[in-house]
């Protein structure tokens, strides 16, 4: 057992553009360095401010790109230098996943951890709080635990749990198999089978658990997330990490561990309904923050009285408009659509069409205008 | 007779803001000093351009307030610094109309001249300088020619000449009546007779036939204009200026001078036919330049390649948008709206409400924003 039983390691992974909120969301400015959260927060800091009732800040990790480092470590300033951990490049989840893993590890063997996508919102956090303390308790007992959504509409972008019976000694549902994204007649089969639930991409375990799985499953990843940890506190960290990171497999955590581990009953699920939203593009941002009385979002205003980032709204309805400091939004007579202002780009789209705006990125780079992606 | 007979001299005022073309027209950078005109030529160049086969340039003025003095001047470099005359404060058109007809009658005292406004378009310089030709035949006979537009639809935005039969020896027709801006069903009924031309607020002149008729119906601003051209190659020129403009009558030269001299048939006009438009607001804009395959039309676009200036359309149909240099214009699955981006503001707006955007500078200004207007 942990020292400090009852504890969580919060891990939070940095990482990813968000393409289709852009252009707020840039390469070089992803989508959880911006206040989208309806207060001055951005995504990053509301995602470790959830946390605050699970893990003292010396128990927060995050995990992020040499390209955000600065930026993450300046928004995240409460939390120890050393637990910004800065990937050498892109080796996608699992690999940032198991860093952190083995560096908690490090400290406390048995330690369990949670791990978080940095860009998603949760609008009730007493209730994330008491399910995550659940998923603690299956944690505990040597599950790899996930955490599912109960869904409210068949929705396509996401992949989904097909949930078993309970397991264990408390309330965790058995994960039978992870499945991926569905057509729309088979995530309305999910929706009313009700054995079906989100997979919102947060994992509850104990890290030898973990570890333990990766190294059944993964062996190479393991091995070389093992060297890493051995040299962390080392002089040879840098040396070690540049050699081996880039020899690490890119592959997510749910193919490389969690639909293997599944398939031998190792996967449980505490079905969470805290109002968790992706904030995938602006349309779906829109239906989570407040609205005017004609319906109208306006994200991040007056965030910033002083920096005069005005939005002059007449005659308008159901729109989601993002402003941006130093300059004036201003609409008439227009319903529905997204219009986004940045410093360098306006970005004007119905809603309904928000998932395609991640078309006019690629387009861009297309067009070679690399410095608007 | 002039010793130069035959020649014209050609006064253009540059005055007004255009706030129906917010937020690109803004009290500090108003619309005649932008490149509307699908060249890079703003409307001010483009009004001068269209003057040459009529006029040298040392025969053109231009008449503007002390806020645009410079800018004016540096757009209009090939004419000489002596003929931009600046008015200490505004008046209206009479004043300024009356100082550029003074000025000139120093020179040449029987100099036509031709008064025109900056910021609006035409399509067809060969059309309109026979038309000023023709007119030009009019002021010989010392008639006070205004040029009438051929109405294509029945617009309650524009005023109207009431037409007679033709007067003097040319193909030139009486003017009976100024019109004021009517009603639509006033309108319909003016296109219907075929007796009616919009007042296109050009107006071709012998400057002492002007200056005669401004002595008979306004002595007092014919007196002070006097005193100031009295004085305007002495060193008092400021002096006097400063004394005397500021007493003078703030009115427009259609009410000052134009309708009284109607009614004692001294008004005469050519019907013109040249593709004249207004530009007075941003749909008005769209409909007389080029549109591309989808009916978007583009401002100004391609004309800084440099200053990287882009607009990026997918899927939109109908558009006016006018982008900003450095800056980007996304807009994807939209119709018909106006978009218009600047350094500080941008507006997005139905085709079909072009004409409240006057309402959106109210609405700054009542919220003191004057940054903005």
């Amino acid at each position: 057992m942990s020292d400090q039983s009852g504890g969580l390691y919060g891990v939070v992974l940095a990482g990813g553009t968000g393409t289709r909120l852009w252009p707020l969301s840039r390469a070089g400015h992803p989508k959880f360095l911006h206040p989208l959260t309806g207060t001055d927060a951005s995504l990053l800091q509301a995602t470790v401010q959830r946390l605050d009732l699970l893990a003292p800040l010396d128990r927060i990790f995050v995990v992020t790109g040499v390209a955000h480092a600065a930026a993450v470590s300046r928004q995240l300033d409460a939390i120890p230098d050393t637990n910004v951990l800065v990937e050498p490049s892109p080796r996608d989840s699992c690999a940032a996943i198991a860093l952190a893993a083995a560096v908690i590890a490090r400290r406390d063997p048995q330690a369990i951890m949670g791990s978080f996508a940095s860009d998603h919102l949760i609008s009730d956090k007493e209730r994330f709080t008491e399910v995550i303390r659940k998923a603690m308790v299956g944690a505990q007992q040597g599950l790899l635990m996930t955490l599912g959504i109960t869904p409210t509409r068949p929705e396509t972008g996401y992949g989904y749990l097909q949930c078993g019976g309970e397991i264990g000694d408390g309330p965790v549902l058995g994960v039978e198999e992870f499945k991926e994204k569905p057509s729309y007649d088979v995530a309305e089969s999910y929706v009313k089978s009700g054995n079906y639930l989100w997979n919102a991409g947060m994992f509850v375990w104990r890290v030898d658990a973990f570890l333990s799985e990766l190294s059944r499953q993964q062996p190479q990843l393991a091995a070389g997330v093992s060297r890493i940890a051995a040299a962390w506190d080392s002089p040879e960290r840098e040396e070690v990490l540049g050699e081996v990171w880039p020899t690490l497999p890119r592959i997510s955590v749910d193919y490389a561990v969690m639909e293997g581990a599944a398939t031998v009953g190792r996967v449980g699920t505490v079905p969470g309904d805290f109002g968790w939203n992706d904030v995938g593009d602006f349309h779906t941002l829109g239906e989570v923050l407040a609205a005017d009385p004609s319906g109208n979002v306006v994200v991040g205003h007056a965030l910033e009285p002083e920096a005069k980032s005005g939005v002059l709204l007449r005659d308008t309805e159901g729109l989601v408009v993002v402003p941006t400091p130093g300059r004036l939004v201003a609409a008439m007579g227009v319903r529905d659509l997204i219009i986004v202002d940045t410093p360098d780009a306006v970005l004007v789209c119905p809603r309904e069409r928000a998932q395609e705006v991640k078309h006019l990125v690629d387009e861009l780079k297309e067009l070679g205008e690399h410095d608007y992606v």
